[in-house]
């Protein structure tokens, strides 16, 4: 008899933006592999289980997954509930197709359980919504590949082509997003929000238009960071440059 | 003294697929204005509130609207939480950005608490990664608009440049939706799936080529239905078709 493997989203940081369903998982899981991003306070929640960090949440090498793979099928032959926890969703941006195709050729159940990815926490704390009535109809989210060939770069045409663009993992290669963005097609006074830990009490928000993309971005620390454009932001934006407009006056 | 506005998503139906902060807030809450389409079990949390069903998920038409920001802004001059509770995340095709406004500029204090959206709980249903290595970098959320102007249409460009698409509030319109795309580049071979009632015990998947849209979708009921295309859904849609084949076979 082999245990159950559930891909869990752990969220955008904050603790009580998990499920309920991914809380009851925590506290049965015998043993947790997660990624090294997850907060600390979500790990907590798994009281009785032994925990296994596994690699950062972006630019896991490809023979660590390969291992990663192993110690789910290991752990599952051992342990009834095998909790593999992911930040934000593990369905985007989260390479959950290979421990999900490794585990099922290896005969073993798996359960997905969906998490807020960080697009939707931003939007919320930003209290801008990403789709509105005769500005957006539709979202893109994507991860940008700098600098490699054509096929691999079709993340600008969604980009482009969308009302409002979610950029994941973007902020280290800012000022070439926006660059390429606006090469592309995308007006460079597009509204832009960068948004760093989002959801967390440090959280930040740095506001610009898409020509000031590589600027904004410096100001960015070590956190994750996301980046969202688009019409939707244009009064948010318009607000945040009058009170620095103030702030600046005041000084 | 006013009180305050939560925004809450609800999640894609299963009631432990609601975040920790909406469970907690449902508890807290003085008065609830909810969805018509909202789980009776998820707003069985909200034990000490008065409950007022607000129209539909969709299709809100503008005086309802006006009618519900003015029953929100009211009930928060008596209760110091008011939760209004929308299917899914309330930033995605929500009408969040009305509500929003209009309690900011009444000088009500507003917080929107994230949901899990349907495409997420599709994916994750489905074991299918909207996004995966070599085949998908990016994923677009669209709402059709079928027979509109040239500007409103939009949202085509968006679902063909996009490696994943996922429609939301299409299927009524899914043989018009399927011709449109392939007009417009998408391949009539590109993989699809429609998972009528996410998440909940009596879900039905459907599964096709783009071509088959308008076919798959008539066998759809009365539930919410979401649309999701690309090729990451190639395998999963060739295995069903084999289950069918052999299926058909042993009849």
């Amino acid at each position: 008899m082999s245990g159950k493997v559930y891909l869990v989203g752990a969220g955008p940081g904050a603790p009580d933006l998990l499920t309920l369903r991914a809380a009851r998982l925590l506290g049965e899981a015998g043993i947790v592999f997660h990624d090294a991003l997850v907060n600390p306070e979500i790990l907590a929640l798994a009281g009785r289980a032994k925990l296994v960090p596994v690699g950062k949440r972006c630019g896991t090498h490809s023979t660590a997954q390969t291992f990663i793979n192993k110690q789910l099928i290991d752990a599952a032959r051992k342990h009834p509930v095998v909790v593999r926890l992911k930040g934000g969703d593990p369905m985007l941006f989260g390479r959950a197709q290979e421990e999900i195709d490794a585990l099922s050729a290896a005969g073993i159940e798996v359960e997905v359980v969906p998490g807020i990815t960080a697009a939707l926490a931003a939007s919320a704390s930003l209290k801008v919504s990403l789709t509105r009535r005769g500005i957006a109809r539709n979202v893109a989210l994507v991860t940008p590949r700098i600098g490699k060939t054509e096929r691999e770069s079709d993340w600008m045409a969604s980009a482009v082509a969308a009302d409002t663009a979610v950029i994941y993992m973007g902020a280290g290669e800012a000022d070439a997003i926006a660059k390429a963005l606006i090469e592309r097609g995308r007006a460079a006074a597009t509204p832009v929000a960068v948004l760093e830990n989002a959801s967390l009490p440090c959280e930040q928000w740095h506001f610009g238009s898409l020509a000031e993309l590589g600027e904004m971005a410096q100001r960015v620390g070590a956190g994750p960071a996301i980046i969202v454009l688009g019409d939707v932001l244009r009064e948010r934006v318009h607000a945040e440059s009058r009170v620095h407009e103030l702030l600046r006056k005041a000084v």
